[in-house]
């Protein structure tokens, strides 16, 4: 198997923390940047099929959001700078016809190019599912076609982790586990592809 | 609305050509580099729902894949300095239940970090649904519950563009075009979102 180079810094450094510096608020021009960096990601044809509610910790937005937050982003989710809903045109108004078979490939690039964006304001982000969405779509009144699909924290960790494993307050270590390269490049054959590891994200 | 600061380079320059320069290789080293970024990208519980298939300009594999692109991508697929088959793990084995209700939204991840690893090693990316799916799948024996997802081309592309702003070698001027940050960043309401123009990806 070949060895790769390192990564760029902005992907080598990037990891998802599970806590953030309450010390630390993102100022409007820093939100309106990250939402830049999503706006800008490729698509299918140009689909776009991306919406995104950002409430800065403390604003009207926020309030509404923490209290339906659900497991371990109840603790960690208040306490980052930022909390985005990323939403995703998933059919054609109320119809079960797709708007675009990519639309969450897509979104999951637009969020990932946010991310990258991030990491070069000095910030981390963890996406996360633990929410009650039901709940956020009625707060948002979702139009037909859209989903609430993921929601992210944005802020700075209270500590910085050595590149590839992250460590927690507690003392707790997670590291940054992936399957081998050797799994992820396939010789055209995906049937040999074993997920491996589960351990963290 | 908040003016949003320039995004980091790997991003305000990133474009999706539909030419690129034949007379450029890439090395066994630079493809594992890039395979390494979309591997470390995060996913929904770890789950890395992903695995690809490279094939470099002239290798066996890049000669199998080429017959089986259509439209444009018959153009300008096989110039590229490397192919990709991009596949998603959507099934869990020959079932209907889905592997992770994220697999396409983390493939796209991976693809997107895969593709700022690519600009920082000065190549650019073009994905592209353009194939034969049925006989791609054939071709690489693909497992049960994982599905080919897209393509992506990648190498240099002829010249190099102004920013946001596409142009080809035949003169045609491709503008990259997105809805307006307005559009994109609601104010709880993805009722109000018009996803407006689709001219370019």
């Amino acid at each position: 198997m070949t060895e790769p180079e390192p990564l760029h810094p902005l992907l080598r450094q990037r990891w998802s923390p599970q806590d953030f510096r309450t010390d630390h608020e993102l100022d409007p021009v820093a939100v309106a940047t990250l939402l830049e960096a999503a706006r800008w990601a490729p698509s299918a044809g140009n689909s776009q099929p991306w919406a995104f509610v950002a409430a800065r910790r403390g604003d009207d937005m926020h309030q509404r959001l923490v209290p339906n937050l659900l497991g371990g982003a109840r603790r960690w989710g208040p306490r980052a700078s930022l909390l985005l809903v990323n939403l995703c045109h998933r059919y054609v108004d109320e119809s079960d016809y797709e708007y675009s078979e990519f639309a969450m490939y897509d979104l999951g690039q637009a969020v990932a190019h946010l991310t990258v964006q991030a990491q070069a304001q000095g910030l981390s982000v963890r996406q996360f599912r633990s929410f009650d969405r039901d709940a956020i779509e009625d707060l948002l009144t979702v139009a037909p076609g859209w989903q609430v699909a993921t929601m992210a924290a944005v802020g700075v960790p209270p500590a910085t982790p050595a590149p590839y494993a992250a460590k927690f307050p507690d003392g707790q270590v997670l590291p940054r586990a992936r399957r081998d390269l050797s799994s992820v490049q396939t010789e055209g054959r995906a049937g040999s592809v074993d997920p491996g590891g589960r351990e963290s994200r």
